[in-house]
């Protein structure tokens, strides 16, 4: 896809990312019709298609267009805590209440589920979906070298482990509560959980 | 619904059942069409709206009708180990191992996800959901009325993140490797988190 030379091209670009991210947190990847997702903000067709070409391409680029912003914003944010493991239950937390927040983010979820299959863009999705493992790997490994976790706790298996959980509190919680609990089943879990981690 | 009132009639609901788990466990409840839901046993028409009257009717009978199966199954198997907790760890391990051995388990979370949000259907599907929480909130208790498990432990709450989290593991390893290592990922998620609700 083209990079916009300008400035005027690079804030459609956002507008059309930002329009298509509302649309597939409502509707998902398959619910979501092209009118709809060019629609709501009078972008042309002809701009949509200088920009992404497909409706594929749209989903893949806000895809990463998401994880990257939320990642980036979310560790900025966390920076402000004391210690390592503090920052990644506080990252978390925070990432459960931009649902509410900013229901854009949910199309993260919405599109990996709908697109893991996809023959050109499940390998695309899933390279991309290891960002917050990989993040959560760093703080605990940071958590473990300044001694606050274990020496004998494996960091590839608890990032694993605490990134597919809040996959499965977030499902968990639509299904129950529309997502009103995610933020309270994260944090829950991250207490019952996370002290195990800790030395003794 | 009829009630068959026949062994033959009986024999016939159940051949559609299973063969309408098989395919709403390969391609969820949207991408099902009605006539590979009953074509692949040659079952007509007229006999499916017989005993089932619509689509949703039939979805909703397959999610209840493998949720309860699986649960009675699991439990019988889970018996033999000796504590509630050690049952209630073979019995997700057991549950995770089946979607490979039993793929049309898969339409469990497959109809769940997709009928969550359905207006009439939703309800339903989220009450029968409940079963895999209620039956863990169940062995937790028992193990901590055994002494196994402390006594400040908040069963209620570990019931829903310990679900909640194989639900996310489930997930996550779909789209990581095709399903292939979920048992392991709850095996490895159990062996971490079960220990810390034990008595010290």
């Amino acid at each position: 896809m083209p990079t916009p030379a300008t400035a005027k091209g690079e804030q459609t670009r956002r507008q059309i990312l930002d329009a298509a991210a509302d649309v597939f947190a409502e509707r998902g990847y398959w619910g979501a019709s092209l009118n709809q997702l060019i629609g709501r903000h009078k972008i042309t067709k002809g701009s949509f298609y200088f920009y992404f070409g497909s409706k594929e391409a749209l989903a893949l680029a806000v895809f990463k267009d998401l994880q990257e912003r939320t990642a980036a914003r979310l560790m900025a944010r966390a920076k402000a805590a004391p210690t390592a493991l503090v920052q990644m239950r506080s990252m978390f937390i925070e990432r459960a209440r931009l649902n509410s927040t900013e229901p854009s983010v949910k199309a993260i979820p919405k599109l990996c589920h709908d697109l893991m299959n996809h023959p050109e863009l499940g390998a695309e999705m899933s390279s991309a979906n290891r960002l917050p493992v990989l993040i959560t790997r760093d703080l605990l490994s940071q958590a473990q070298a300044d001694g606050e976790v274990r020496a004998d706790v494996d960091v590839d298996a608890v990032a694993e482990a605490i990134v597919g959980a809040v996959i499965g509190f977030e499902e968990l919680s639509e299904q129950t509560t529309g997502g009103r609990d995610f933020p309270q089943r994260v944090e829950r879990f991250l207490d019952l959980f996370l002290p195990s981690l800790k030395r003794l």
